[in-house]
């Protein structure tokens, strides 16, 4: 058996060299089905090793299979087939599947997607965090309940009761790493006929999620109040997802006199049911936060879903879902056998972080700083284009719409922003199915929450070029 | 209007207080539709609270659409439908939904699913959280791309490639929360009408996920070299999900025989994929690690699915998917719009974990006291049990299989172990096909990642009580 042993320092351990020759050489069939090896003492003879080597490469070959051993006779190759080779097969990476690594260096954000940063109370967080450590170190080491952990969910409750009205039990809470997940969960327990209304226009992702599933969709013009409830009723959908604090993407707040149609509509037919996304109404300016659909519904028809994306991380990926109790009975029997998918240190930071009153505070020191921000970028953009421009100026959320009137079409518009690195997106990506007064308009989603103060003036100036020049 | 004002320092606000009333008097129809209501400075003088107090009120109840307003005229009361109730709803929680908060003290785990808590080095992740934090500022405030960051995808690329032979670009690889959530995105690509291959005894939960999606599963028994190839022949699947490098629950490591019988039956049909599910492969005992399936796949037909769930925390919930190029392709043009449901701060700390080399030490750290309790715990059993107990001594991963000698039937042994508060799981649970063999026989499968060495003794002395009295 001729093997070569490479003794250079920082080559691979001389057994390893062995194992891996004769793994080759038997794969190859230089060495022969059944042919019997030299034994241990031979081969280290032979190849100027120690036993040891030898040992240890016979062993590793052993338990991998590659040879076999016959008591007081010795070792033996295995009977292993040659691997077939399909030479047709592309082993590189394509071009197009290569991933460009976007530098965002210059950019700035007028997104409603990302959050600020430097705002993100990570001293406070990890000291939390700390302390989860301590509290929970034997919690922190095994699988949480499939819902989420108990202490969590009695957490979360307290806190929506007192901030969004939301009635509920910690039993009712499912924790999850994407609201996302939270609807994908709850579809599977639906026949794949049901039909969904989805707000237009509206989040797309949600559009997404239901074409991967197959549902069909009503898409649901709004009016000035939001969802148009005489267009709803004119198509047969059993779930309505909305967003009544904040309407995404128009930032409609939906009136009393609408929410009690939409759910006297849900109490209409059995099953039913109004899927609330509360997605960022933590933050609201001038007044008092608007009380949640869920807290006006005697009727168990809203299931409501809640994030920590926008109050705390976009990438903290802890949302929740309350399912009224008899939607609960159906998902327990559905899912009790799931692993939770969120990161546990980070549902127990968060569980100190709200019991502490942390939160809270973050919260409130957020919502003025929005506020702050919402107002001088209002200021700055009437000032410089009062004319060409109508903010729809409603003080909640981290975005708002502005009509702007240009001659640039949406893809002119797009691709000038883009030229001028200012992230900004239109309506176009959320109008889920054409909507003639959008396509005719020009509208705007301003996201305040990752700009600077200070980069407003230079915001809007690349603002100008983009949309004016 | 009649609107009681409770003036004790720790109730509501004033203006708070004249909403609420307001509000319920509206929805009750107290007030009448279009009624015109008291000026701001005629309530203040009857309720003798401050105009400012009664503005409040009135904004709050204007944003929320009970009320309107007329320039000059004032403000009158909105159009509001009574509610509809259901009065058959439930609404408290019935007994058989409110959860047990189960005290787990005084019990001690033989369970192949937990980890040993007091391990974790939680200072070392923290160091190195605190450093992703620094380094990674900005990116930790945005979402981050849709398979993960690409810095931890290159990590975990060069990781895999060195302790597990895996070849793979960072563009192959999908971070995901759950090895289950990577398999049902998967699905997802495949025609509702594919055949699934599962390992009989194998893992419940992807028995489960198949079941969900209405899969035809086909379930293959094994044979001493793990998955019986003859039977997955017979059977018309399209995929087949195996766990080589320690099959679960029964431990049997894949030998290079039927690993290349495998591969080649791959090939044989277009589109026929392994799925290799590489669960705990970075524990194993006296020798080398075994390479992974995906190492000797020349054909690009292998599926790689890895986890973090087993070297850090089981709910660390950072999974990952390695996809051959022609299934990538595949796959981004369907999950594009994706969230990526990990914790960021959880994948940039993990990645400074492996790039500083920090989390190979711990798996050796590991690996080393892993050993060190097996062997302990197998030399107590054989000692105690020698002549009533059979050990399937292969020596890897975080359990091993025991067949014990007794007269009691699974539901009596699993009875007997909840009173003895030892959590320790039969292959019942395993069997996703009722089989012969394993009906006859008793098989445990015995963990040993979260017992402490003082604690062996007292443990069998209750696996003593369970099985054999």
């Amino acid at each position: 058996m001729f093997i070569q042993i490479n003794r250079d320092y920082d080559n691979k351990y001389i057994y390893q060299q062995i194992y891996e020759s004769m793994k080759q050489q038997i794969l190859q069939r230089v060495l022969k089905v059944n042919e019997k090896l030299p034994s241990k003492r031979q081969l280290a003879t032979q190849l100027q090793v120690s036993v040891n080597s030898v040992t240890l490469a016979y062993e590793q070959l052993l338990v991998e299979g590659y040879i076999y051993t016959i008591e007081r006779s010795g070792y033996f190759v295995e009977d292993i087939r040659l691997f077939e080779v399909d030479h047709a097969i592309q082993h590189t990476l394509p071009e197009d599947l290569k991933e460009q690594v976007v530098h965002k260096g210059g950019w700035l954000s007028l997104s409603h997607m990302s959050n600020n940063s430097r705002m993100f109370p990570f001293k406070s967080w990890l000291k939390h965090q700390t302390e989860a450590i301590e509290l929970f170190a034997k919690e922190l080491c095994e699988l949480s309940e499939a819902q989420g952990p108990y202490i969590l969910r009695k957490n979360i409750a307290s806190l929506i009761q007192s901030t969004r009205g939301v009635k509920c039990e910690p039993e009712q809470i499912i924790v999850h790493s994407t609201t996302l997940g939270l609807l994908e969960q709850f579809l599977l327990l639906q026949a794949k006929d049901t039909v969904i209304a989805l707000e237009n226009p509206g989040y797309a992702r949600y559009d997404q999620l239901l074409k991967r599933h197959q549902f069909p969709v009503d898409y649901v013009p709004l009016d000035k109040y939001g969802v148009d409830i005489e267009a709803l009723r004119k198509g047969e959908s059993q779930f309505l997802l909305t967003t009544p604090s904040h309407q995404f993407p128009t930032g409609k707040i939906m009136p009393i006199s609408r929410r009690v149609e939409l759910l006297n509509w849900a109490l209409e037919k059995e099953n039913r049911y109004i899927i609330e996304d509360d997605y960022d109404s933590e933050f609201k300016y001038k007044t008092d936060n608007i009380p949640s659909l869920q807290s006006l519904d005697y009727n168990s028809r809203v299931i409501y879903l809640g994030t920590f994306s926008k109050t705390l991380l976009p990438g903290m990926r802890i949302s929740y879902m309350v399912l009224p109790i008899k939607l609960l009975r159906e998902y327990k029997a559905y899912f009790n056998s799931l692993i939770q998918p969120a990161n546990i240190l980070a549902m127990y930071t968060l569980n100190q972080f709200i019991e502490t009153g942390a939160y809270q505070k973050h919260v409130r020191k957020m919502n003025l700083m929005y506020e702050q921000l919402r107002t001088e970028l209002i200021k700055q953009l009437m000032n410089r284009f009062g004319d060409n421009i109508e903010i729809v100026n409603i003080p909640a959320g981290l975005h708002f719409l502005v009509k702007v009137h240009t001659k640039k079409s949406y893809d002119q518009i797009e691709q000038a922003l883009t030229k001028q690195k200012l992230e900004l997106y239109t309506i176009c990506r959320f109008l889920l199915q054409e909507d003639a007064y959008y396509l005719r308009n020009r509208y705007l989603i301003v996201g305040f929450a990752n700009i600077d103060l200070a980069d407003i003036d230079e915001a809007l100036n690349r603002f100008e070029q983009a949309l004016f020049h």
